[in-house]
């Protein structure tokens, strides 16, 4: 049992394609330190497991803290996962298929270990810590890299026959519109992740196209971050200011879309995208998704920005922690 | 209590903007009359609730039956229901808002009256009729005038915050497409509804298209309904049959967006384009959708018609009364 002079944390870990972010929290949920690292899938599961371990080993490290102070870790997965199983059953973004996640860590780090997808536990994050009403039905839209969701209905989540509801980035908007990595043309992620934006601008700038961003970056935009976007706005760049509000205003029409079919009490958008650019899209979405939404459907639906901004996930992953660790 | 010289019977309800179809079915549910009139919304409330009541009587009456043998009728209407309360809250095709049907009916009928969103009591005489499997997540799309949905969720209806879930018909799938009936560009039922695919044909044969359809119907193409592109499709009408195409397409984008975004287990598509174009439609619908659905989502959902066709609200009246009647 936890004493003042030996308190105990959660380790919540968002874990991506890209990287892999862990954050120690006490248990008031309150964040003491991180740790991020990349995740190097081309290591295979096994390299990748060892490189979660040591993330998450670094963040209690960062902290002062002894390992044995850790009571559970909840990460969240870029796939379907088998909650129950602690399984992550498919992660096309890892190329990873029924990988035991929870046995393998727990065996690294002899502390139990909770799995969920991780647009899930993002939702989990965003739905115990800032939806102070509760709300019965609630979609959370988490833009980074790519796009996912979380959906909760009638105050559970919803992860639909192969846990795998929510892939709302996958949602065609234009049928004719840009090609996504899935394949198909004119997916919401295609047309306002961070990964579209960057394309749509490093297109440009090959043919030409002036922007304060080449000043900043280099011809190459090397680095290219979404806060990047944020100062050439606030710098006058129109060329920049109209590709963001391009892009907020097809997140709008996915807002609408998912207000019309699930009709919702709240809407939260959250990840990286919002983080660095919410003062640009929030009015754009809200605007646009109104206009869009059925009236009778959007009444009293309220539309609004994660204040967790990127850190969704490492607070879904403590707050699952805490949930389920005896 | 019924005795086989005293039977007793259940009236379904497809209560729409244009006309009223009222079905008697046994208490085993198999359907022994039916009657159907004009709604004449133009005539408010007080007149279109008359003409419920004269249709329902009609349609008994029409069976040889005793209207005292009637033991309940479930209505589904063209709007937001309060099921509870048996009241349309608002039904814009119908311009009612705040409506009392249940009493007004109970009171004229002096029968039990159970109210429902009418896509919602389609997928209800679906689930129960046809859905021997009962899914635990499900969606029900209709296909007709206009384009509506019904969502089971955990075995469960799911209607939302304010009983409007499912407005499926108003999903864009085509943000730069044609205008829609609610205000809007590209939404699914601006693509792919009958009133969709109709102005399409007119707006072409305006511009001098050759089709069979003016050899058969008329230059104004008077009276044109859903059955007469299938009889033209056998003919061998390309024009026809390329526009039908293009509508199943866009159904089967919207079926994957459905997948992508709930992953049910099961799909079913009704309504009378679906009457009258499945063979013709389904396998492009089918085909599209799998080909949009991401491979882990789409895993083992399974996509079909319904075998109740247009009768899907009727079954699901029926279906209604004899589950809430005592």
């Amino acid at each position: 049992m936890a004493t003042p002079a030996n308190p105990q944390y959660f380790v919540g870990v968002d874990f991506g394609g890209t990287k892999i972010y862990a954050g120690v929290f006490s248990e008031s949920l309150h964040c003491v330190g991180t740790s991020k690292i990349s995740t190097k899938a081309n290591r295979g599961p096994e390299g990748v497991i060892e490189r979660l371990a040591r993330c998450i080993k670094d963040a209690v490290d960062e902290c002062d803290l002894d390992f044995k102070q850790v009571k559970g870790i909840g990460i969240g997965a870029p796939g379907a996962v088998d909650a129950e199983k602690g399984k992550v059953i498919f992660a096309p973004n890892l190329a990873w298929k029924d990988i035991p996640l929870k046995k393998e860590l727990e065996r690294l780090l002899d502390r139990p270990v909770f799995v969920e997808n991780d647009c899930n536990l993002s939702m989990l994050g965003v739905y115990e810590m800032e939806l102070d009403s509760k709300p019965r039905h609630a979609v959370g839209i988490f833009l980074g890299t790519g796009i996912g969701g979380g959906i909760v209905f009638n105050g559970e989540f919803y992860t639909g026959a192969n846990h795998t509801a929510g892939e709302i980035g996958h949602m065609v908007l234009q049928v004719d519109g840009p090609r996504c990595g899935c394949g198909n043309n004119g997916c919401f992620e295609a047309l306002a992740s961070r990964t579209a934006i960057f394309k749509k601008i490093e297109d440009a700038v090959k043919q030409d196209q002036v922007t304060i961003l080449t000043e900043m970056l280099g011809k190459d935009l090397e680095d290219m971050r979404s806060g990047d976007l944020r100062r050439a706005i606030r710098r006058g760049d129109k060329f920049i200011k109209k590709i963001v509000e391009d892009a907020a205003r097809y997140t709008g029409v996915a807002v609408a879309n998912l207000i019309n079919i699930l009709n919702p009490e709240v809407v939260v958008l959250g990840g990286g995208i919002m983080e660095a650019l919410e003062e640009q899209m929030m009015p754009i979405i809200q605007e646009t998704a109104l206009d869009y939404a059925l009236e009778g459907t959007a009444q009293d639906v309220v539309i609004r920005a994660s204040k967790l901004a990127d850190d969704t996930g490492i607070v879904g992953g403590a707050v699952l922690a805490r949930k389920l660790s005896k």
